[in-house]
């Protein structure tokens, strides 16, 4: 087959009305549905002629012309895609405590394959035997419970997507100098997955709560036995004990055999390696609930129990890394999330925030779940700013980085919902700014 | 923490008020809500009384005493899944032509894992470099185009979540006998995965299409060089060439670097590691779609071109290999789905079809997916007989084993969407039965 090169660059929109929805070349989804505008494919000569039993050919690639491989037991990625990991600030297999994040430039949609959830382990990841594991119901209860797997899978269950989001996700955006990383660098402490399990409110009812209750102390089974207070009033609406995620069993890295999974509360929250399940009357005051994931403000006091998530976006294509190869017809994607409920407005803005261009949300919107949004945009090749917003079911919406800032004493960094921009040079770079 | 060993078989349903919703023990989930029904916790003396800090004393499970292991680039299951594989029917790595499938059984949700997503190759699994690949559009198309995979990567793009099955799941309900083999074996030639890519339609008007042309060839890039005539009114509709599946590059096993994905059609047409689209005004009586892929009829001629997957479901939960541990109160839960769109309806029935109930379906109930329903049964403990039926939004629903035999001749296997059903004994063996 014979391919003449065409021109990647040239782009035929100018033949085609396009509607503008805001300033600096934002074009409706409409627009795409009435003609071809991204030109990116390569006229082909010769391949009109090409009969289909010409396929096996001289010309066919090496890989049609002998067998493939067998089948496999359980499929890895293409071993093309082996710098498709999770990012480390150390090198993997150093240390147990820490952070890994999902490398959200390099994936599309809104699920995080099991492999590539971030990590967040305050003493490595335990090495539970599933037969010997137990969930124990204990404290402020008539009837004390200690629950086996075995039991555990024979309730009823429920099955939802939702994301899970460390609350110091992005943190790096309170430094003075906007940080040259990627959007997985930036954003990448937050994973989505559909998540089974068992409402925890159904087990509390077993074990029968005292009326006086109004914590649970949650503790996982991992060397840290890490803890934090939850409201009872949590873990009686949609907490969930989450055996499964995307369809299998929990991931090592994210509590197997169990987990507490509260959907829209900071990460932490959502004890992994669940072992125990504490009601009280107070909270406990754990490490996790006073010497980290509290917000410190400038009169120099910690606030404690910010436990919901904010509403929040950010545009991943583009991002830092991805440089814009001349003007013409690009695609913006991102992510946008809220602890609050449902995303009910996404809005973009392509020249630093004078205008908004309201994106059309496709596909159902799901409740405490990532949302992928896109937009088309026509480049002119000029240096512009590209931002998010979004508004969330409950009417939250995300703060300007510098009122955000002002909030907080310096170097706060949990929390973080602010609006994030990434400015296009004229030579297509694409760099983190703020505006 | 002593813990006293209760009695698991000791249900408590009967301090509740139960809501039958049909004959032999269904009951409705909003009686679940009401109080504490399953009760397959133990009573665990003492943990009342532990305190929080006491959580790594001399009780604590061994790998609460050492730190666990280091974070990882890239997850895999835990080894105590070892079992949770897809399933062969000959030993895996000996073939690269055959099926391999989800094991259904062993997994929730709805979500097929990557590694576990049913495989059917006709020629093993290329190695294709993707910097090398092409996407040709060619044949009745006014100017014949090539798209590199970095090319394809700025067109706009969707994400949805579908099923994929194949035509020749669950034809083995076409043998005299009941086979007496697990959900997986009979079902897992279906996988739903969420998968994000380049509408085809936008493909297709950038080549510009002849007002003649009526079919497309979809050519794949392995080895079998496989194709499939699609209509080209369905290329024109909700057609995708998918690049990712669950949020990561598509595996290899499912097309990598790209597939095209055509929602409730055929798993073959899904036609894997796409090279080439050629379009046509006749169809090209391919081999898959000639000595495979077609009802054979009483009268001994073929039906063709029979693309969509009917309206089907299956219990999963229990099924052959789950036995039931004594009378008492279990969830039944199973798959629903269907070519033709949304799941409307899924009925339920204990007393082997006499009385059915219907099912409340939770969350969003999404076009061409997997739909996982749920219902409790108290099961009394004699002999009973399972089964459930779909209908869909355009009217389509599951005939009976016996009706849907009855329109082909002795051993036609494809487009199985009979009525299934478990027999569960009075000792709680559940086996597959023809009722």
């Amino acid at each position: 087959m014979g391919v003449i090169m065409g021109n990647l660059e040239k782009m035929e929109s100018a033949k085609l009305r396009e509607e503008p929805v805001a300033g600096n070349g934002l074009i409706g989804r409409r627009t795409l549905l009435r003609g071809a505008l991204f030109s990116a494919g390569i006229a082909a000569a010769g391949v009109g002629a090409a009969q289909a039993d010409d396929s096996v050919g001289a010309d066919a690639p090496e890989w049609m012309k002998t067998p493939g491989r067998p089948f496999s037991a359980y499929g890895t990625p293409s071993k093309w895609q082996e710098k498709v990991q999770r990012i480390f600030t150390i090198a993997p297999g150093r240390a147990g405590t820490g952070v890994s994040r999902t490398p959200l430039h390099l994936l599309e949609g809104t699920i995080t394959p099991g492999g590539l959830h971030f990590e967040r382990h305050h003493n490595g990841v335990p090495d539970i035997d599933p037969g010997r594991h137990e969930l124990f119901i204990h404290g402020m209860v008539k009837r004390p419970l200690a629950f086996s797997l075995d039991a555990l899978m024979r309730y009823p269950m429920e099955t939802h997507i939702h994301f899970v989001e460390c609350s110091g996700n992005s943190g790096t955006f309170s430094s003075a100098q906007p940080p040259q990383i990627t959007a997985g660098e930036l954003n990448g402490l937050l994973s989505c997955s559909e998540w089974t399990g068992v409402r925890l409110a159904t087990l509390l009812a077993e074990a029968s709560v005292a009326k006086e209750a109004k914590w649970v102390i949650a503790e996982g089974a991992d060397a840290a036995a890490m803890s934090r207070s939850i409201p009872l009033e949590k873990c009686m609406d949609d907490a969930m004990v989450a055996l499964y995620q995307n369809g299998e069993a929990i991931r090592p890295e994210q509590g197997f055999p169990m987990r507490l999974l509260l959907p829209g509360f900071e990460g932490n929250m959502n004890v992994k390696w669940l072992r125990r399940l504490n009601v009280t009357d107070t909270p406990v005051d754990a490490r996790d609930e006073t010497s980290h994931y509290t917000e410190l403000m400038p009169s120099g006091k910690a606030r404690q129990f910010m436990f919901l998530q904010g509403a929040k976006s950010a545009i991943i294509k583009p991002s830092f890394g991805m440089n814009m190869k001349g003007p013409g017809l690009y695609e913006i994607s991102g992510l946008a999330w809220s602890g609050a409920g449902r995303i009910s407005k996404v809005e973009v803005s392509a020249d630093g925030g004078k205008t908004w261009a309201l994106v059309a949300l496709k596909g159902p919107v799901m409740p405490m779940a990532l949302t992928r949004f896109r937009l088309p945009w026509h480049w002119d090749g000029r240096p512009s700013t590209v931002m998010s917003r979004v508004t969330d079911e409950a009417g939250g919406t995300q703060p300007t980085r510098a009122s955000w800032i002002a909030q907080y004493a310096p170097g706060q960094g949990y929390h973080f919902n602010g609006i994030q921009s990434w400015g296009i040079e004229a030579d297509g770079t694409v760099k983190n700014v703020y505006a």
